[in-house]
């Protein structure tokens, strides 16, 4: 059931004390301020705080670090052996908007970080083309670049919602495989256009020049529409860990295309089948057969306030807020539910819209001290419908657990206390 | 003059080479390579890279320092008594894109970086309100929010450019002290309302915590349009050195507006005529009267690429690109010359457009080796042009120029070096 303005529950947007912003408004503005969130009253005298006694820490070459200690990448695992495998996550919960600082971006490497010196890197764009080519670091420098906000997602994001059991996990410690960042670089057609692509090209294989070579078959269509040559990520040159001195880029789809350290692309009639799309980002479905090349990122959203491990100290409104993304276009609506999905609001949606970009959504809440399930629904400009957890893991073999959108639900217990449920 | 696709010199879109992004692909496009930026045609086998050896580093829980170590501040300054007053410039030479990396971000202190306990700190707002109220950062964090990307510049930003010779600077170096980001935090009128403004209200004057008790009066109308207590700076939970725990953002107004580390927000019936808007951020005339609160930031562009103190390596295409910003509205249009103002073409603007932030101007430049002069032109959707140096110093008083928007020229000889000249 779906309501927004129609006045469920004396007024409300949805059930469980969803508002709209004006109905926030009309609670708040020219009241008792304590119908809000309780400021308080003040007196005319201030205090001397401590911190004003003195001059502080002059200007400085490089920003301090950030503000809170705790600001840190989540569920860092590095593979036993050594650093050929290992992934950290963006702390979701601790963050706001929708840009994702270049040191908090999740990290997914199979062979480490190559120290690359940017003078001896060169990308080589062959196989089915006129005439082979090799782009140093300098002259991709002087193309015309684009700038574009897109999300990230690692193909294995959530997966540990797939899981029998709820675990009590953070927002980032769940869903912190995906990013966004302004990405600056050169399309990627113009280094094709350039080379001359063969009429019997179909496929791209992009590959990396870690130590694992990793690699991934591009359709050569996504290649020609919207992919890039980043060389910037919000701003400054890419850091070594987001693929210094440049990457491949390729908008909506699953992380491992977008290849870091990019040193190859080879066109194709046919995809290369590489270790990347056959044992591992296939979908493995109940009867042992499995879907190959889901690249694009399907529509998807989480809260990541109120969410996992927070605690709400007193009954009040809060603003709910989160993130929603979908690798088919543009996020059209997502609507948030304080009642386990029994009745839904519309959120507003709170930055640029855009192609292959994360919205933040928000939507204020009176939350009255009763226990309650908050969920969020991505709709996107396909019309694709964020399914529920149980929908999305129809026909998915058990541990094998790619490309999951299932809802996320929190639940909201009597004390305050936020965990991850299945609902 | 202006020209844009109408044919001058054979097929350019203005004097001297600059090229429309059409005319660019048609000599790329399926011609021998070396007519754009000369790639090398490939070789079908790749060296041996070293860095491809053996693993690399492991992810880890805050990213890596960024991949250049050149990446820093720029013409950072401390008061000689100590860090009372000080500032340090975004390297807009080194960047891409639109948005600056928090670190990057420009400071400018007048007492320094205070360290400020966010479980401590209140925000009182009083004066001519109904109800005087005490908000703390937990307080706000429940608050409705909007996230919106802006730039920010200092009143102060280019003074280099007034004196009466050209220094030989980077870009960032004569313009950094404006920088960009995506804010996020609590409308200012959230606030107000619930305070209950007086009738006789016309300005707030906002102070800092810092040791200095930074103030300024923000007129009333600006206050409710569309200010914010901003609380998060690119995602992240500000850095101290922007204020955190919390800022007052006034979109396209002189830097010192957006007072950091808010602690009071008073409102008056008049101006309070502080040391800041009186002896400082005026705007001097030559008969030795001033203007004040010329607080809006005036349509403005700079070319970052190339700019002054690099060196084109040899003659050939090369992207001309820039930042164009202005505090009455959004970029409607960026022309760019290559003949010091003889001609002019229009730019490719490169980033979603929007009122009070910063677009990415692009147009392609065919250097043949010749001095060339370039520079850009800004024009906003309130219909202002960027004026000349020469307009931009009429009637103001030597050695007193704030708000100097006049257009950059940056000279490149015959050997590819790049300076800044007035032209």
């Amino acid at each position: 059931m779906h309501t927004d303005d129609t006045g469920q529950q004396g007024g409300d947007s949805a059930g469980n004390g969803l508002l709209s912003r004006r109905q926030w408004m009309q609670i708040g503005a020219g009241t008792a301020a304590a119908a809000v969130v309780a400021p308080v009253v003040a007196k005319e005298s201030f205090g001397q705080e401590p911190w004003r006694s003195g001059s502080g820490a002059p200007p400085s070459d490089y920003g301090d670090r950030p503000s809170m200690p705790s600001l840190r990448r989540e569920q860092i695992s590095v593979h036993p052996f050594g650093p050929q495998a290992g992934a950290s996550s963006t702390p979701l919960q601790l963050l706001n908007g929708t840009i994702t600082p270049n040191a908090l971006h999740f990290e997914r490497h199979h062979s480490g970080i190559p120290e690359i010196d940017p003078a001896s890197h060169k990308l080589t764009v062959h196989g089915l083309v006129a005439r082979p080519l090799t782009f140093d670091y300098d002259a991709l420098q002087r193309y015309p670049m684009q700038s574009r906000v897109l999300f990230l997602e690692c193909s294995g994001n959530s997966y540990r919602n797939t899981l029998a059991g709820a675990i009590d996990e953070t927002a980032g410690g769940l869903h912190g495989l995906i990013s966004s960042a302004e990405w600056t670089g050169v399309p990627l057609h113009y280094l094709l256009d350039e080379a001359g692509v063969d009429a019997s090209a179909r496929w791209v294989i992009a590959e990396g020049a870690d130590a694992a070579g990793m690699n991934r078959s591009v359709p050569l269509s996504f290649a020609l529409d919207d992919a890039m040559i980043a060389l910037y990520q919000n701003g400054e040159p890419l850091r070594r860990s987001q693929g210094f001195p440049m990457r491949l880029l390729v908008p909506g789809c699953e992380g491992n295309l977008s290849v870091k350290w990019l040193r190859s692309l080879k066109l194709l009639s046919l995809p290369a089948q590489t270790r990347e799309e056959t044992s591992k980002y296939t979908d493995l479905k109940l009867d042992g057969k499995a879907t190959q090349f889901s690249l694009r990122m399907q529509a998807k959203s989480v809260i990541t306030s109120p969410s996992g491990k927070m605690v709400l100290q007193q009954p009040g409104v809060y603003e709910v807020s989160g993130l929603a993304w979908s690798g088919n276009g543009s996020i059209r609506r997502v609507e948030v539910s304080a009642d386990g999905g029994g009745s839904w609001a519309d959120a507003m949606l709170q930055s640029e819209p855009g192609p292959m970009r994360a919205v933040r959504f928000r939507i204020p809440w009176r939350w009255q001290g009763q226990p309650a399930v908050l969920q969020s629904r991505a709709i996107d400009s396909a019309g694709n419908v964020q399914p529920t957890r149980a929908q999305a893991l129809t026909n998915v073999a058990p541990g094998f657990s790619y490309h999951f959108n299932g809802i996320q639900s929190w639940r909201v217990n009597a004390d305050g206390s936020v965990r991850n449920v299945y609902a």
